[in-house]
């Protein structure tokens, strides 16, 4: 699989079939998909796959997907059409002839808030709007809390309704607490939320490097991560063509697309750190916004003043953006560009609602460098900027941890929450040990569910590949199963109304030995399956009432039903109870 | 490689030596494993791998491991051999001829204490004897504590000494907070000690079933687990062939070996429950005691009334153990055997210093059945039965978990100190959510890693085909590097002196490009070299001051040291950092 270049993967997962939800607000369709079981009953989950898994929706990535917020748009008009900047062969690393990966077919001209208007969602949820964005949020929340209500759970401080109503999602964003990435140039976007309150997100990151580069490789990471549930994607990219690769993953992306815009300043004057200015970072954050990049990764919290607490750590600065800046201002002196054009920056971003991620550049690299001062001064001026950013509209998540021991987590969360005033957590696993290059997934799938638990409100995915290599197709996958697993951890943890039911689906078919749905239940139907597979291949086998591991003879599931039947038969469970409860009791606790 | 039986894997990790540390007390050598790094320096760690590691020792398998604890017991003077228990074909399950496992060659008659001697670590501790056994555990925990004192974490209640004293191991077994498995059959043990206030060890289990069945493949389960870093080794067979495989399992393990007696007790049964009787399964008892098991699951706990709490749950009784025992009592009207005679087994374990672990038969099989009625009923008895086994001089661990959501972890382990006197906890993960099938080797680590953070002494593994089939080599490496890592994130988490020198060592040579050390010091130097090699194969980028991930341009590390070097070329560091500490703060916090 690995020196394949793979086309777009297409078609529904087993035994799933794309529906629909109807807004009540507005006229919105939003997307989740059925997964039909064995006994005629259903399971509906969230799907964050956009209509790739629609065998409705003919994909062909040179015409990118069907707008669903356009009219939305319209509706609102408070945005309009402009010539918008022209791409330089700057943009795309000087890549030509041959190396030149072609521009997207389908050129449109940018949007932009017409005359001064604020036209984010933060805008528009403190005027009280509710937007179609928000309704689709919300019902894409609901999942598994119409059907089953029970609470069970530690939500850690969160708030979680019962049901997600549109005005609940506005409310959050009005405070702060969430956000709904969503730039006016990614008209394809199904809708978002995030924050403490909802389920806990996953990123998955793609993008080429210096190394390797192909556009229709990284579109299909895209669409692959999203197929497994990643709920956005950054794209990461550092070597040529930047630009028209971005074009392609965007047009064709249902899910926000992030991005570190300091990687594409740094190509464009040619690697060096020192020469980086304002003007040019300014001119990518437009670049990028233009073509509808959803949230900016903006490490303007790295500050002069803070460098040197980097210097004695075991590893530096382990963040690349916060490194070149860090440089940067070494190199010259000063204070930091980001920092000091912090508000121009908004003034950006607000006129395409492009949301902040304001970056964790001095994050740890090791269990060493945990929770340290550097990492602290940081949050706390994130926090300022965050005050800064929501007086312009903007909306604001925060980028956290790294490496952090399992007893420094629940800290990261507290600062987070006090210091930058509750506005979304965003963070990289964490980590929870150095010592396991090649399953970092692991060491970091412990500390991302903790942290999902404590109220973070995306994590980001951490591939096997993690301080070893690009990840590959197989990677993604990985990272983004492992990193569902945490988010789904999370989210049981604390208790959403309905978040088990889902597992509860999964064991009931496992207990009845249903083995087919309880493979599609799962996170990964096709693992799933080839696993069983390669003891028991037989098609007769999926409906064994045994597996490989027991035997038929040894099968614990088996004699429960046995059990169950034999209890049910003899007679009532209360008097059996009664009857037994006392009998046998033949040792009595012996002091000590 | 699935395909293939392997041979006996031998040979040194990458860059490791096996070295040796002479015993004060008594005349012992423990082995550990020394990492050689560029450097010139050397990391040394724990070794679980037994003389497989080790070039100066030939391995035959035929002739079994060297004997380690012989002389122990002979100054010891309190057990003598005897003819034994002749071996009956029902212990093989009937097998003849080509499908009769070999019985392994060197056949030597049992030990058993002589009269009625208490032969017990336990029973030494209480006297105040500090054993070979115990000076030679105390050696292996204190890798890490020589070098480096630092203390970081939180203990949860732990008592976590600068150094681990064979006195200190002595009282901790005293007290029934920690067990060294050593059934006095079994001298080719490198003993171990399993407790909350030592390093969170690990257990991989393996076994036939009545699907497959191999003597080779199972020894080599068991050397490739260890390899790995395994403390102990569950032979969980269930087919054909028991007796001898496990014969041929325990002569060449030098970790201590764990069963279930009850399987074989079935099998020797016909595979039908109703007809086991007390006299089968003492006889089994004696048997595999004979042959050296160091500890016994015994599902004491399930007890006549609690089957009518699991009627209800979503999946029954997971446990085989437990399933087995529940239908015996309902199909009888009776109380359990193995509760009724409990204080008869004790006397069998006492005999030969097997180590109860008293099993979890109700453990829950789904989240929705977790910390219910059933398993903490269970769990209460389970501490009735310890101070029953404790009494008479047994040591005791108790199991635990299964699955179980994040935010009732806690709860687990504060009931098990509570309710079974700090005898040491030994829990299955937990898997803290139902729904990803293929990947409960990650839905379990996260489970793992934070119970062993509470107190559990041992995690017993899960690999990804954990519901799915029958674990193979690559799936038993799987399992045990995850729940190398659950471990050493507790232990970190915990703050063990010492226990972050190995992550410590780890992000130095990843901060320095010491691509080479990065690997060899972490769990898997294979996969992390592999991984390495997919997108940067030549050997001169391992040596490369960046990787695939960003190029050269973009790798923050190598920009740190760039920093570094600028940074203390200008000036001191504290000069430094005065000067820009005020310097560029354009921004003051906008009130919200």
């Amino acid at each position: 699989m690995k020196d394949t270049i793979p086309a777009i993967t297409t078609g529904p997962l087993p035994a799933s079939t794309k529906i629909h939800i109807r807004g009540s607000l507005h006229d919105i369709r939003v997307p989740m998909r059925r997964i039909d079981l064995s006994t005629g009953e259903a399971l509906t989950v969230y799907d964050s796959s956009g209509p790739y898994t629609d065998p409705d929706i003919a994909i062909d990535i040179a015409r990118g997907l069907p707008s669903v917020r356009g009219a939305w748009q319209r509706d609102r008009g408070d945005v309009a059409p402009y010539e918008g900047r022209a791409v330089t062969d700057a943009d795309n690393g000087f890549a030509k002839g041959a190396r030149l990966v072609a521009p997207f077919p389908q050129a449109r001209p940018p949007l932009a808030a017409t005359g001064d208007r604020a036209i984010t969602q933060l805008a528009y949820a403190r005027a009280g709007i509710v937007t179609p964005e928000m309704e689709f949020a919300a019902i894409r929340e609901n999942e598994g809390r119409i059907a089953g209500h029970t609470r069970d759970g530690d939500p850690m401080g969160a708030a979680l309704p019962d049901l997600v109503t549109p005005e609940f999602v506005r409310d959050e964003i009005a405070a702060g607490r969430a956000i709904i990435p969503a730039n006016i140039n990614h008209p394809e976007l199904e809708p978002v939320v995030l924050g403490r309150n909802f389920k806990v997100k996953i990123n998955a990151n793609i993008g080429n490097s210096a190394v390797t580069s192909s556009m229709e490789e990284e579109v299909e990471k895209m669409v692959w991560a999203i197929r497994w549930g990643a709920d956005t994607v950054m794209d990461l990219s550092t070597g040529r063509n930047i630009h028209n690769i971005r074009d392609w993953i965007l047009r064709n992306a249902p899910v926000p697309i992030g991005t570190v815009p300091l990687y594409q300043a740094l190509e464009k004057v040619g690697g060096v750190a020192e020469d980086l200015t304002w003007e040019v970072f300014r001119d990518t954050l437009i670049e990028q916004a233009e073509q509808g990049v959803d949230y900016f990764t903006i490490h303007a919290g790295v500050r002069l003043h803070m460098i040197p607490m980097t210097v004695d750590r075991v590893t530096g600065i382990v963040s690349r953006g916060g490194s070149i800046m860090a440089k940067w201002c070494l190199h010259h002196h000063r204070e930091s560009f980001l920092y000091e054009h912090f508000d121009e920056i908004c003034d950006i971003c607000r006129r395409y609602d492009v949301s902040f991620s304001l970056g964790d550049g001095l994050r740890p690299g090791s269990i060493a460098d945990a929770n340290d001062q550097a990492q602290f001064a940081e949050l706390h001026t994130l926090g300022e900027l965050t005050k800064i950013a929501w007086a312009k509209d903007c909306q604001v998540m925060i980028e956290g941890p790294g490496h952090v021991p399992m007893h420094k987590i629940k800290a990261n969360m507290d600062e987070q929450l006090k210091h930058c005033h509750e506005a979304p957590f965003y963070t990289l696993g964490p980590l929870t040990t150095d010592i396991a290059p090649g399953y970092d997934h692991i060491t970091s799938a412990i500390g991302a569910a903790m942290i999902g638990w404590f109220g973070t409100a995306m994590l980001c995915y951490v591939t096997p590949k993690e301080h070893l290599g690009l990840p590959d197709r197989d990677d993604v996958k990985t990272g983004v199963i492992t990193y569902k697993i945490a988010a789904h951890a999370a989210d049981l943890a604390k208790g959403h109304p309905g978040a088990q039911l889902r597992d509860d689906a999964l064991s009931r078919a496992r207990f009845e030995f249903r083995w087919i749905d309880q493979f599609n239940i799962g996170l990964d139907p096709d693992t799933a399956r080839e696993m069983h597979d390669e003891t028991m291949p037989a098609e007769a086998h999926k409906v064994a009432h045994f597996c490989s591991m027991c035997g038929p003879k040894f099968c614990s599931m088996r004699i429960s039903h046995d059990i169950r039947a034999e209890a049910e038969k003899s007679r009532g469970m209360d008097e059996m109870a009664e009857k037994f409860r006392e009998g046998g009791k033949l040792y009595l606790p012996v002091e000590g």
